[in-house]
């Protein structure tokens, strides 16, 4: 696939003026490494488009490569065959940050916004792996166990590519900001409390035919694996 | 405060062009019950605004009331003074929907999505009100906990509100829909894996000083429980 060829691992991520940090207190992280990893432990982003000249924000699963960030064009297909600009962004949440102040409280998180024009994916070859793509960075297993898009089902499909190029990482981590303010001598307690989200037993489908298939490996073994660690052994 | 008193609990969601929902298979609702549900189960929403043409998408913590949906105008400070409008989305990833055909692969979610002009809180009283609503909808009972903003610190935050009139939910539930397609004879499973987040041990900060006080109870007592279920007991 030609559009894949250049890659651009290592390379540092953009500092336009969108993506240039502006909340001094959080660290912003220009590295492709993190964009990765962020990538990697979310499973839904946000899609912002303009629509008619309205900001419009919409979930959406996605998948990715060293390249691209790829999702389904249907959820936003007014606005999105167009070749209009769009704002991807992929949030975790990892703590609430509580500090001895109301004004200091806030969250760790990491978050990557990924901005540019996203590109319809026509040739099937360049779909097939797309799709592949997402699929495996959703549901890691599930190409290869259910049946693939057939033809038709191909050509139903708009799937969008968007291109890593300008992107932006923030992270924030660790305790709050107060611990050497005057509000430490106010004897609060302060900390994090920290998310975690986990796989839960998978539901079978009341649909599923006597004698019911077990759920297959690629599944079970996700139970109780925290969801943003999907490499996790 | 007047503008709060006009209450809009018990009217219908709009039904707008843009919050017209265009993808069949899943539920709309138009319920303002089920807006009230999203909005109480998540904790971080994602702001879509337009900055000079382009759209953009930034994480931020929310909280809200009958008539509003409170949240900081620092994390967009830029575009947000300007009164234009935005899309402020809050999504929950309940499970992966697992079918036998990858086509039919995709999310178990519940969403809201709310279109509007934000209005800069002045009013110190509202702002304080708003600065409250929003810290109990984080971390409930941290604003009797912690020391409340001072006057410098009102004075220093950019607390915006948007009204709740114009919003819409999707949900989507259950298992995948191929169960009665011709792919169901395949024999595969299919059901849902479901994710749930939960709160961890709260973590001290180390700057606690000797000795350290321990984690309030309305801390410690939603260690276990759901993250999106602040109301269960």
């Amino acid at each position: 696939m030609t559009d894949v060829a250049t890659s651009a691992k290592g390379t540092p991520l953009s500092a336009t003026p969108r993506t240039r940090l502006r909340r001094m207190k959080e660290k912003g992280r220009t590295d492709r490494v993190e964009l990765t990893a962020v990538l990697r432990a979310g499973l839904v982003a946000h899609l912002g488009v303009i629509v008619d000249g309205h900001p419009m924000v919409v979930p959406t699963v996605y998948g990715f490569d060293d390249d691209h960030i790829y999702f389904h064009g249907s959820i936003a297909s007014r606005s999105l065959t167009t070749g209009t600009e769009v704002c991807i962004t992929v949030t975790l949440l990892d703590a609430l940050v509580l500090a001895r102040s109301v004004f200091e409280h806030g969250i760790n998180y990491r978050s990557a916004m990924i901005y540019g024009v996203p590109r319809s994916v026509t040739d099937p070859a360049e779909k097939l792996y797309g799709l592949r793509v997402l699929t495996e960075h959703v549901a890691a297993g599930q190409w290869n166990y259910a049946r693939r898009p057939s033809r038709k089902e191909l050509a139903a499909t708009v799937l969008l590519a968007l291109s890593l190029a300008e992107a932006s990482v923030k992270i924030r981590t660790g305790p709050p900001d107060d611990g050497d303010s005057v509000d430490a001598s106010l004897g609060l307690w302060a900390g994090e409390l920290p998310v975690v989200a986990r796989w839960a037993e998978p539901v079978a489908d009341p649909m599923l035919r006597d004698p019911a298939p077990a759920p297959p490996p690629h599944i079970t073994s996700r139970v109780g694996k925290r969801v943003d660690q999907p490499d996790a052994s």
